[in-house]
């Protein structure tokens, strides 16, 4: 027998099932795979031995593509480190030895640049034990769009998608009214700012979308910031606001942190704000106008409801990729995107070897950010234009998307 | 010539449109109307005379389905209340000069219950003045569904199916993890808890949706609510809340007033936060598990790209009622609709005495409350269910939805 493990490790977002589909589409219909098993909760459902037969739960081509519409790792997720290799091998040989009980030849992890560690070290562990029918691949996901050696990441799309879509409906709510207000929206990117670059989509169709952007690449003054936004109500009466959750001052402390820290409620606990509200309550002391912020939280990566049809499709062909190139005999790659023009869009699949992932960080590069520091560049949205282009038809049951559930 | 004059008022949904476009269809189809102007920002822009030609801006049906599908009023809003009719008649001769400036006959306002106190007072002033000319009609609008008179409001329904929808993928994102997580959301209603009761939905395919359900119009016990979330804990790693943002003491206190109190930052500046972030706090000191807050802010009222079919058709629909009311020489009244029945949902439209509905709130039923206060009964969600179903098909340009913006 020859069998194929499959687990979804890290964040969640709208495509990670996507590219589970992929994986297991490639898989039913290559002729080469015999059990489609699928780990509970990433590498430790591997540990646990915690597999769900996939052939038992997606029957069907109607069943892939509502587990392509699932948002949410469909299979569970963690957040675990393999130990270093030559520190302990032990974890290793577990694995292996499970591998062979299970009679596993093909491990498809899906994942970021920690996932994408994990598959480096496995790979390198079965090279030095000279085992060499077990191959491990990986299939990129973040919607932080942060993974180096692919132009995008699967799951970004859609999140950019939605972030631009709703921006676009908050600035028609905070347009309504005749009276000078702000509005910050808080978007996700600890280190890498391309979600709330995706906010300036907003203004495609011609509508001003945000006002100001500010991405964690660059130093934030919140002095600058305070006349940024007095420059923009003398203008304007709704001025919205897009924002990093990791932007920081230019000693690199997070704004979040720097400016609450003294902050306690009468309960005594400390209280714990985004960087929204912090910039929501300096609106407040230093202009004094009606302000308010939203954190698009959790929405922004499960909205499997306005998912970006160019980011599904390409989930689904990445983890295709990854599957065949695990089928072919490879190791310690990841399948990759290559663009090959902006307009019309036009991309290459293929597979890049994993070390160029793990543990690295792809950040908004400094010349796409313009020079004040508050808005981005022309040459940013040629990137990010064709990432949100396209609307899936989501099957809805009783008047909310359908999902399907593995466990 | 006989015109028409159509302003929207109060907080935006992602319907008010569609009824302003069920006005507009009426108007230009009822060969009665000559002009069909628009006040910009509510009974504020009838003051001000800031009107724009509807004929101009919505020149085809085209045009008026893209109106339809446009978030947050496109003619703006104000939060105006005139003053009383025995206090002071000289804002109510000025209206009616202004009308009669523009020779205006028919004046629908889209609004709440504030809106109906001006339709109200403004057709009172004009039958104490004997005046027989002018129409003044009233077309309902409210995502918190708590107007009297009429079985649900237009907007509700948009709001309800954007919550439910969201609620079905947070909990997917929270199942990832095999870890005890309390994820707390904050759902708009300060006094009526209909929306937050639409959390229930999140159920209908099968999900387990959210744990508990806290709505404002029972009083809420902080040590019940902690008891309420162990017990869950116990039975499930991920727990998701949903909490109105209205949510009181026994004694009417609310509970984010309640905690927060004392609470500061080291800018001297206190915090204001929501009922979600203060039960949040809660559940960090007195479980001390990972514990995260979400608030569905004005997303859940301007998520134009997730409307429910039932809540838009029925929107332009009243638009049309009110329209038609004001042609056949009613006064004082507001379009509603009647529920015939909830399974196959049939409705009515019809016109009922503003007088019925201006300054007054249409609670939850205590008794579609269950008896320990932390969920909704089934006769809630037969209620509900209609309202939530069928999707509306968007269209979208350049990966957004696609807007009509008026000025």
């Amino acid at each position: 027998m020859k069998n194929l493990l499959v687990a979804q490790s890290g964040g969640p977002t709208a495509a990670i099932n996507a590219t589970l589909a992929g994986v297991i589409a490639c898989a039913y219909t290559s002729g080469k795979v015999d059990k489609v098993l699928g780990a509970v909760n990433g590498i430790q459902g591997v540990f646990a031995e915690n597999f769900i037969d996939l052939r038992e739960k997606v029957r069907s081509a109607a069943q892939l593509d509502l587990l392509a519409q699932t948002p949410a790792a469909a299979l569970g997720s963690c957040r675990y480190k393999l130990k270093d290799l030559e520190k302990d091998q032990q974890q290793f040989e577990e694995i292996v030895n499970i591998f062979r009980k299970h009679e596993i030849s093909y491990f498809i992890y899906i994942g970021g640049n920690d996932s994408m560690d994990t598959v480096d070290k496995l790979s390198a562990y079965c090279a030095s034990k000279g085992i060499d029918d077990i191959f491990v691949v990986g299939a990129p996901k973040t919607i932080d769009n942060d993974l180096m050696g692919t132009d995008h990441c699967p799951g970004f799309g859609s999140a950019a998608k939605y972030i631009a879509a709703t921006f676009s409906e908050i600035e028609r709510d905070c347009h309504v009214y005749n009276t000078k207000a702000v509005t910050i929206v808080e978007v996700m990117g600890r280190n890498a700012g391309w979600l709330t670059a995706a906010s300036a989509l907003a203004r495609e169709n011609g509508e001003p979308g945000p006002a100001l952007i500010y991405l964690c690449e660059t130093a934030f003054d919140t002095e600058r910031f305070i006349e940024d936004v007095r420059a923009k109500l003398e203008m304007q009466d709704a001025v919205v606001v897009a924002v990093s959750e990791g932007i920081r001052s230019k000693d690199g402390v997070y704004i979040s942190e720097e400016v609450q820290s003294g902050a306690v409620d009468n309960f005594g606990h400390s209280y714990i704000s985004g960087a929204g509200k912090v910039l929501e309550n300096l609106v407040r002391e230093k202009i004094g106008c009606k302000v308010r912020s939203i954190e698009l939280n959790l929405m922004q990566r499960c909205a499997g409801h306005i998912t970006s049809a160019a980011d599904i499709q390409e989930s689904r062909m990445l983890g295709m990729t990854a599957c065949q190139c695990a089928l072919d005999g490879k190791n310690a790659v990841m399948a990759a995107v290559i663009r090959k023009s902006d307009a019309p869009y036009e991309a290459e699949f293929t597979s890049i070897p994993v070390k160029e992932v793990s543990n690295r960080e792809k950040k908004v590069p400094l010349e796409w950010i313009n020079e004040a520091g508050n808005d981005v560049t022309e040459e940013l949205l040629a990137y990010l234009r064709p990432l949100i282009c396209g609307e899936n038809s989501v099957i809805y049951e009783n008047g909310i998307p359908k999902h399907l559930v593995l466990y």
